[in-house]
């Protein structure tokens, strides 16, 4: 099956020279979704997740699905004021400006095997941040892993030495 | 498993004087997770149901994991502008003022039995909202599932004849 033919491209969203991969055709397709999901919890299969990060919001759309097949639980990474209990926050740099994201203190224990999964992987910037805050509560960033990478915005530099496992990646237009 | 012992009241979120039923104890616990996932699912097996519909963004993390579980796909109703192609939008009030929602257009087939799913039902405005986005749709509301209800704001009153069904059932304090 190819998912790439699921999935639908929106020129000018969320702006002017923006070509925006929209998921949501794919998500319908019961058995996209279900392939795409699959594939992505493929590698990890045998690897004790303890937790699965899921990064707000389409993140969460993935991240319970994997967690249920993966035996793992579930923790959202959230924008800022989201999360009721204490948090750690992270800042990351947006192309103007700055924007955070946050974890729940008491969510990942030390020694934790953690999966970080959103929709896209572009620039980095947001997984990055979670990364960190995921080290930051003493947990084991076992990989990340993406639906869809935009390879030429280069986002897996910035997550140094965390295993990257993406379902389909596209190159610049 | 009690899964009321795995929600954390949190006083005075998102303001003065609201007891906050926290449900991200619940979701890393995996037992808890797996649980709940199977018991929002219980009535709806043998009802061959197309399309869960989840609401933005607690009602991502389970719509997904019930879309794998019930062999159906996953449609996201989202807050005003985040989705990339055409939408249907439903306003409805709050305590003072309104918000919105709003579905792809092609997100509900005619005839689609879809399913409405989130995390909380409460007095149930956005929920009734939803309701309405996928009737002008030409859905077919088989039902409206939530972890938890907080039973004295009435929301089912709002959401006429479609079959509610909760996990969890919060009386007043």
């Amino acid at each position: 099956m190819d998912l790439k033919q699921c999935i639908r491209d929106v020129p000018d969203f969320p702006k002017q020279g923006i070509l925006f991969k929209d998921i949501t055709t794919l998500l319908k397709d019961r058995q996209a979704l279900k392939e795409a999901i699959d594939r992505m919890c493929a590698p990890y299969r045998d690897m004790e997740i303890d937790q699965i990060v899921g990064i707000e919001s389409r993140g969460f759309i993935f991240g319970t699905a994997m967690a249920m097949a993966l035996n793992a639980g579930f923790v959202p990474i959230r924008k800022p004021g989201k999360l009721p209990a204490e948090t750690e926050r992270e800042e990351y740099a947006l192309e103007y400006g700055t924007d955070a994201i946050e974890i729940h203190r008491d969510a990942i224990k030390p020694g934790d095997r953690v999966l970080i999964v959103d929709d896209l992987l572009a620039t980095g910037g947001t997984a990055s941040a979670a990364v960190k805050l995921i080290k930051k509560l003493g947990g084991r960033v076992t990989g990340a892993c993406f639906l869809v990478e935009l390879i030429f915005l280069n986002g897996r530099q910035k997550l140094g030495n965390v295993p990257v496992h993406v379902v389909m990646g596209f190159e610049g237009e």
